[in-house]
C-alpha cells in the first residue's frame, strides 16, 4: 500500500504531513550553522508549536527556546523545557495573571520596547515572587517592534536597573537582511552606553531563518533564533535558502472535483494552508504538478488552474501541496502525522497551536 | 469595571469576542428574510462552527444546517443536531470510513459533482447500511465546484437512480450575485429531465450572505444556505449587506509598541484575523479608530498606519478590530466569549473549528 493510501485511509484528506528523516537534517544543519558561527541556538518554536520537536532541537545542542506569545511557554513548560525566551511585548497576559503565573514556576526571559510593557511586567513579577528578565526589542530596519535608536535602549535599560522586579539581559534584534551593518553600529553604540550604566548583556539575539546566510556577522551577537528552518516552505525555496529536499511538511489533498477542461479543485483551501501569500504568485507548490497554479483560494476550496500541465490531474488523485508559508500553515491544525520512508511512524499534537495570549 | 478591562483581565488579549444581542438579532433577520421569501432556512454553520448558535438558528426557525466538513457535521451530531447537508464533494471522509461511520448513526445528506464521489459515497453507504441521499452540486458561474451543464446534471442524477446505495435528493447551486437568471434556466433545464427519469428534487438550494438580495428570485427554490450573516463582517459592510451594528464578532487586541511617531502594532497578526483580505484595502476595521490602517500582518504583529488619525492610540490601549473575513477568523480561535452590553455572559467552545476532514 502507498503512502497516500495509508494517508487518507487511516486519516482522510486533507492532512499535515512530515517527513522526519527531513526534520532531523534541517534540525542538524541549523545547529551546526550555529555552532560554526559561535552563537547559541535558541530555535523559535512558532513553526512547530510541538514539545516533541522542541526537545529534539535542544537535544541536537540549541540552549533554549523562543517563543511568541505566553500561552506558547505554558505548553512548552508543562513539558519540562526550562530556558525560555519570549519575543515579543506581552501585554495580554501581563493584565491577566497567567505571565505571573508562569513566572512563578520557572524564571522567563521577556522581551519589551516600551516604559508600559515594562510597567505590567514589573508587576506581573511581583506577584511571582520572581524578578522577570527583560531582553530589550531594537529595531534595525524592520519597522515592527522594537526602539529605533540606542538612546531609546538605554534609557529602558535604565528603568529595568532601577526596578527591582526586573533584570536586565540584553537586546533583541531582527535584522533585515540587508541590516546586519546598521545592526552592528546600534550594538556597538548601545554596548557603550551599558558599560556607563554598569550593566552587561547576556543576551545579544538576532533572528529569521534568511538571516542564516548572515550569522556570524554581528560581532557580539550570543544566539539566533530561527523557526521556519525546521521545515521551511514556498518562501525559503523562493529566498534561496532552502531546497525541495529540505521541505519537510506538506498537506496531502485529495482533488475532488474537475468541473472544467483546465480547471480543478482541491479540498485543502484557506482554512488549511492560508491566504498567506508571503509575496508569493500563487498559494503553494504541488509536487506531483509543477506546473498547476493554484490561484485562488474559498474557505475549503483550492483552485487549480492546469493550463500549464501536460497531465492533468483526475478527480480522487491525491496530491502534496508545500505551503508559501509553513508557520501559519502548522497553526491550522490540530495534529501533525510524522511519516519515514512510506511508513507513518506517529502523530505529533501541535500542542501549542492557537495560542493567542 | 469596563468591559474591556474584564476582557483583558479575565482572559488577556487578543480575545474574540461576540456580542449576543447583535447575534439574536442577526439570526431573526435572516429567518424574515427566508420565511418572506417562502424558502426554508439551512444556515452554513461555517462561519461559527458552534452548536450551541445552530441550536439558536434552529430553535428560530431553521429547518436544518449546512456543513463544510464531514467533521463539522460529527459534531453537530454529537450534540443532537440531525438535519444536515454537507456541501462538499467528500472524498477524504469517504476514502477514511468516517462518511460512513456517521451515516449508520443518521442519514445525512452529501453533495456531489462527479461519479467518482458518487461510487465513494455509494461504497460509505453500503458500509453504513442505509442509502445516503445525494444533491448534485451545479454551477451557474463560480467555477469553483459543480457541474456547468444541465446534461451533467442528469447524467449523474442517473448514476444516483440506477444506484440502490443513493437516493437523488435534489440540486445544489451557488449562483453569483448576478447569477440568478442563468441559474434559472438551469434549473428549468434540469427539472424537465428529472421529470422524464421519473425524479424529483425534493432540495433546491441556494448560498451566500450577499445573495439574500436575490432571495425569493428562483422559482422553485426549496432553500437558502448562509453562513456569515450570524456574525457579518467588513467584507459583508463594504457588500452593501450590513451595517456596522449588524458586526456581531470583534477581536479585542492591545496596543503593544508605538516605536515610531505614526506607526504602532497591534498583538493580533495573520495568526489570529488570518491573512485573508477578501478583496478590501488593509486587514480589518478598527472601531476605536476608524482611520487607523492595518496595512500589514506578521504572525503575532499588526502593523497599524497611523498617518490618518487625529488621535493616535498609545501603548496599552484596547481596540477592537472587525476582521475583513469573519468565517476564516472565527476558524482561528478555540473559544469565543459571549458578551451582553458590558457584562460577559458565556464562554463558547469552536467546537467544530479545524476539521479537516
Amino acid at each position: 500500500m502507498t503512502l497516500k493510501t495509508k494517508i487518507i485511509e487511516n486519516f482522510g484528506t486533507p492532512c499535515p504531513v512530515i517527513d522526519m528523516d527531513v526534520v532531523e537534517r534541517n534540525i542538524a544543519r541549523v545547529q551546526a550553522l550555529c555552532d560554526d558561527a559561535g552563537v547559541a541556538n535558541r530555535p523559535h518554536i512558532k513553526t512547530h508549536k510541538s514539545p516533541r520537536l522542541a526537545k529534539m532541537q535542544i537535544a541536537a545542542g540549541a540552549k533554549g527556546i523562543t517563543c511568541q506569545k505566553l500561552g506558547e511557554a505554558e505548553v512548552m513548560a508543562n513539558a519540562g523545557i526550562t530556558d525560555i525566551l519570549i519575543a515579543t511585548n506581552l501585554l495580554g497576559a501581563a493584565r491577566s495573571g497567567r505571565l505571573a503565573a508562569l513566572q512563578r514556576r520557572l524564571p522567563l526571559k521577556v522581551c519589551a520596547d516600551n516604559p508600559v510593557t515594562l510597567g505590567a511586567y514589573a508587576a506581573a513579577a511581583q506577584v511571582a515572587g520572581r524578578p522577570l528578565d527583560v531582553v530589550i526589542e531594537c529595531d534595525t530596519g524592520q519597522e515592527r517592534a522594537g526602539v529605533e535608536t540606542p538612546n531609546e535602549a538605554l534609557e529602558l535599560a535604565k528603568i529595568i536597573k532601577d526596578n527591582p522586579s526586573l533584570r536586565f539581559a540584553g537586546l533583541l534584534f531582527y535584522p533585515p537582511l540587508e541590516g546586519w551593518p546598521a545592526t552592528q553600529v546600534f550594538w556597538n553604540s548601545v554596548s557603550a552606553g551599558l558599560s556607563d550604566l554598569a550593566l552587561e548583556a547576556e543576551i545579544v539575539s538576532t533572528g529569521g531563518t534568511p538571516n542564516f546566510v548572515n550569522i556570524g556577522k554581528l560581532e557580539g551577537a550570543t544566539e539566533h533564533r530561527a523557526g521556519t528552518c525546521i521545515f521551511n516552505d514556498r518562501m525559503m525555496m523562493d529566498a534561496g535558502v532552502a531546497a525541495l529536499s529540505d521541505c519537510a511538511f506538506s498537506v496531502y489533498t485529495s482533488v475532488v472535483s474537475r468541473a472544467g477542461a483546465e480547471r480543478g479543485i482541491l479540498d485543502a483551501g484557506s482554512k488549511t494552508l492560508t491566504s498567506d501569500q508571503g509575496g508569493l504568485d500563487g498559494y503553494g507548490f504541488i509536487l506531483e504538478h509543477p506546473n498547476a497554479r493554484i490561484h485562488k483560494f474559498a474557505e475549503e476550496h483550492g483552485f487549480l488552474d492546469l493550463r500549464g500541465c501536460n497531465e492533468k490531474p483526475s478527480v480522487g488523485d491525491i496530491v502534496r501541496v508545500i505551503p508559501n508559508h509553513v508557520c501559519v500553515a502548522v497553526n491550522m491544525v490540530d495534529q501533525l502525522v510524522a511519516v519515514r520512508g512510506d511508513e507513518i511512524i506517529e502523530v505529533l499534537p501541535v500542542a501549542a497551536r492557537g495560542m493567542l495570549v
